[in-house]
């Protein structure tokens, strides 16, 4: 990563709100809007990454269902127990290759694209009452898209990323990560380089992708209408899918 | 969380590496190299966050094994299989309450502090050969003391956290995450707060401290030399305890 301020100054990174972008939905263009917040904030440069929230691209995609069209089924009655919704966890079901752990009324499940979350994603906070919003299909293609649309607005060669909050094994609270990536690598590989003293690193890739999804977390919150950020001072240009960062199944111990 | 720049604006967060700290052994007071660092980039301001590497702090607490000095028992002889070093495997049951998974050479255990993750947090890089870094006895105590130092150097009331790169289940790489923190509330809790529909929010508890860590992995890494930075423009100022960030056994559907 280059320094532009030598060593004793110390490497930069800076993390920009994108303020100001509406409630959304299928009839607005995102890129668009997160295009004009970011000129409001003195505009895109090169190897900026666009950090999107999954709900804001979710509902621009039409990803919402309502609970009343929902038929659950036995399964969805079980897991929901006393507590749930039978009809949230149906959506939830349908949205699921596998439940890997449930406690009534919470299930952790790997999705259609191998992310193990809570509640395979599905949210019903800030959204519409009586409906709930899933998962982009293929979160990939949407940071793709929004960053064609993104690079065509503004001239500039910028990364996607869109992030969601999940919880993690043995650690409580949530952490933003990333569901899906464009113009950047997810993963920073350490292997082969060398420690300060000349040996070669072992703990051996970093993902960045995801502490730059947390890093945003910090200025957009939940509650303030923040739907995307900029981090700027991390040059991870390069191409790269969010399925690196998906463990694969046969290394993966938590099954 | 205040934003002085008004709503369309956009909150910004500033991430600033700590560079120029030499090699450290216990000869060395951490603190003073952190804030003499701090000056030479405009020095600390209050609601700062200065987020310190695990492997510095050890180091100057001498928290350092040799491993000719380590005789590994059968245990560490049959969990370090053909590849991996019974000595080290035999230090890492040392700082280990649990084994919670083994695939030789790999070990997962949860430490003495209760934490979760791989090696117990044993490291062999970026120390002399030969020597193994552990962590910290009592992360929140040594950010306490990094704190108090702190704030008598530069009259400054900032936070503490101290760092470690952690794995996670079903994830790829690893992001750093808070071991521990002083003068800060490491979980920003939601409950009761509205949604921008007035629902109330149910992704209750968010990991402000690891977001924190994660954010200054990207200007520290591992192969450079920078073992602290600043986050500014975050105000978590508090009590808190990194232990709130451990999931309680009896909530944890993974061990």
């Amino acid at each position: 990563m280059p320094d532009a301020h030598g060593p004793s100054a110390g490497h930069v990174v800076t993390v920009i709100g994108l303020a100001g972008i509406p409630e959304l939905d299928e009839t607005d263009d995102l890129a668009l809007l997160i295009h004009e917040a970011a000129i409001r904030v003195g505009g895109l440069q090169p190897a900026d990454v666009v950090v999107v929230a999954q709900k804001a691209v979710s509902k621009v995609e039409g990803r919402v269902v309502r609970l009343a069209d929902v038929e659950p089924s036995a399964r969805a009655w079980e897991l929901a127990g006393a507590d749930g919704d039978p009809a949230h966890v149906e959506v939830i079901l349908g949205e699921s290759r596998e439940v890997v752990r449930s406690r009534p009324p919470l299930v952790i499940s790997e999705t259609r694209h191998g992310f193990v979350c809570a509640s395979a994603g599905v949210d019903a906070s800030n959204t519409e009452e009586g409906t709930l919003v899933l998962l982009p299909l293929d979160p990939d293609a949407s940071a793709r898209r929004l960053r064609e649309r993104l690079v065509e607005l503004s001239g500039v060669e910028v990364g996607v990323i869109v992030s969601d909050s999940f919880g993690r094994a043995w650690r409580q609270g949530t952490t933003d990560v990333a569901l899906g990536v464009a113009g950047i690598t997810p993963l920073r590989d350490l292997r082969g380089e060398l420690d300060a003293g000349g040996r070669e690193l072992r703990a051996t890739q970093i993902a960045v992708a995801d502490e730059l999804a947390g890093a945003t977390e910090l200025v957009m919150g939940k509650a303030r209408q923040v739907p995307a950020a900029i981090v700027r001072g991390v040059d991870v240009r390069g191409e790269g899918s969010a399925h690196e960062l998906v463990m694969p199944r046969e290394r993966d111990l938590f099954r």
